[in-house]
Formats: C-alpha cells, sequence, structure tokens
C-alpha cells in the first residue's frame, strides 16, 4: 500500500510518499512544490495543479492523504490555504484516487506519540519511523507524517468496517426518516 | 473584447460572457456549474476545474475576471470559497489567459450605480445594460456583473498606463532598496 501525502501551502507545498512493507513503513520519495513569488496568482495554482498531477502519476498512490482545515489565522489566510488546497483537491479528484483527510491532532498521535505534540516532535517521530538519514524540508515532513497517519489508520478502519459488515442488517426505520446534516 | 467573468461557490459557481462593441455591451453567453452535492470534495473540485477549461477553450476570453476575496462569514466559509476559487484560478492559469479581480464596492458601483448597492439592484443593472429579456440565475448575474465591470474600467485603466508610460522615466533610486511587502 502506497500513500501520498500533501501539505499544501500558497508558498510551499510539501509532499511525501509512503509503503507499508509488512509492519515497518519505507520513505519512498518526499520533496516540496515552491511557488515563484513573482508570479500571478493564477499562474502559481496551475504550476501547484500541474505538480501534483504528474506527482500523482508518477508515484501512482493508492490513496491521497491531506490535512483536514479548519484553523487559520484568519480569514485571509484561510482564503489563501483553501485557493492551494483547491489546486490540490481539483488534480486528486482528476486521478480519481481516494482522499482520506485527518486532523492535525490524530497526525501529532501517529507521529509524536501524543495529539498536542510541538512541530519538531512530529519531524522527529518521522525520521525515527521512517528510518530516514539526516534532516527534511519542514513541508516535506508533514506530509510524511499524513501519510503514516494513515498507514496507521487504515487497517483499523478496515477491520471496523468489514465487522459493521459481518453484522445483521439493522431493523428499517420507522416514521420520517432522519435528514442529513 | 471579449471577457469572462466567473463567481466559484462551493455549490454553485456563475459564468458570463460580455463583449464590447463600440461604446456597447453584448451579453454572448451565461450559466452556472452547478456541483454534486453527493459527491467527495476532490471529485467536486476536479468538476468545477474541468468545467473552467472547457468555458475558457469555448469562448476564448481575452480577460478573465473575478471578485476580489476578503470578506467571509467564518473561516470555514473561507476555507470553502478559497478551495473553489483555487480550483477556478488553475484553470485560468493554465489558459494563461489575464485575471483581473475587483472588489465587491466596484462591481456594484459599475452595474448598479453605487458601491453600497443591494444584490437586486445589481441584477436589475445588469439586465438593462445587456439589454436581456428575463430574469438571469443570480450566480449568472453575479458573473455578468464581473464582466461588466472590467469592461468599464479597461478603457480607463488602459488611458492611466499609456499616460505613464508617456512620462520621463523617474529618477534612480538612492539608497536601500525597498523590499516588497
Amino acid at each position: 500500500m502506497r500513500v501520498l501525502g500533501i501539505d499544501p501551502g500558497s508558498r510551499v507545498t510539501g509532499w511525501g510518499v509512503v509503503e507499508r512493507e509488512g509492519s515497518a513503513f519505507r520513505h519512498v520519495g518526499s520533496g516540496t512544490i515552491g511557488l515563484p513569488t513573482g508570479d500571478g496568482l493564477e499562474a502559481r495554482l496551475a504550476l501547484l495543479h500541474e505538480e501534483c498531477r504528474r506527482l500523482l502519476a508518477a508515484w501512482t498512490p493508492s490513496a491521497v492523504v491531506l490535512e483536514r482545515a479548519f484553523v487559520a489565522r484568519n480569514v485571509q489566510s484561510a482564503f489563501r490555504l483553501g485557493e492551494a488546497r483547491g489546486a490540490v483537491l481539483a488534480a486528486v479528484g482528476a486521478a480519481a484516487i481516494p482522499l482520506h483527510e485527518y486532523a492535525p491532532a490524530a497526525v501529532k498521535l501517529a507521529t509524536a506519540g501524543h495529539g498536542a505534540a510541538p512541530k519538531d516532535a512530529v519531524g522527529r517521530g518521522v525520521v525515527a519511523q521512517l528510518g530516514i538519514d539526516g534532516p527534511l524540508a519542514p513541508d516535506a515532513s508533514d506530509a510524511l507524517a499524513l501519510a503514516l497517519c494513515h498507514l496507521q489508520q487504515a487497517p483499523l478502519a478496515a477491520a471496523i468496517a468489514a465487522a459493521a459488515r459481518a453484522l445483521p442488517d439493522a431493523p428499517p426505520r420507522r416514521g420520517r426518516p432522519e435528514r442529513g446534516t
């Protein structure tokens, strides 16, 4: 199972590919996509989109993992981060590769052992779990942390889904159907 | 001069094409791109991106116009709107068509006569300026308003740029060069 983590940013986007081999994880590749600040917003987002299409075609991951975005310093940062996410996600959707999102606390728990770990502890956890020599670019490290988080959670999620399928069907609902939120 | 206005949204994106013919404006086409709510975020953004690529290829505009995004109800709405903008802008950048952005007040001024006009006054202004029979979808109307705003401002902007070019060169700066913000 090969997983691509992506950490989108309006200036630098990190990416990292991790494979599960038995109970171990292997660092396949990682890096960053820098966007030239001199170009217009639309040219930068087109470049980001194109680079993501290339990553997806080159690494053929079975899943893509992003951080669930719900915090930002302010509305402006949320717009800028949202734009980068939009350019990335449009590439993921075009490749029809399943997308998974995890909250920052889940990623910290998976890599540094607790959900409120500082950023450098996440980096050390990634290096230790993947047996990487030397430091990683912070954005690449964050992307690898996302991939690791999914690889750790995926077997549990699959087991829960299998258990749910093995249960007898639930009785039909009575009365008004619930509306989704 | 043919201009494509786009009003991105996470559910519905409006678009409208307007041409200048002498001192008059002509409604060339307009519509909306609805995104199926059942699909995942990445599939919806991929569809939006692809539809924008089709619009750009079909109408070959000389400029694309979006609203400058700087207000949102909250950080979550800013993320969602930013994602839709990112998918749209990546398509505009890939087509290498010049992008222009206007603040909401400039669009209201251009279509309804004052910068604090209510939404329905903008719609009436669009219908009147383009001589359209019958009502437009609100998102399509907002996109046409963006195109109209640019077509009204473009001659003034071009005149200012020409006047600036005709001025003698400014003397060279002394001291440390200023850093961009």
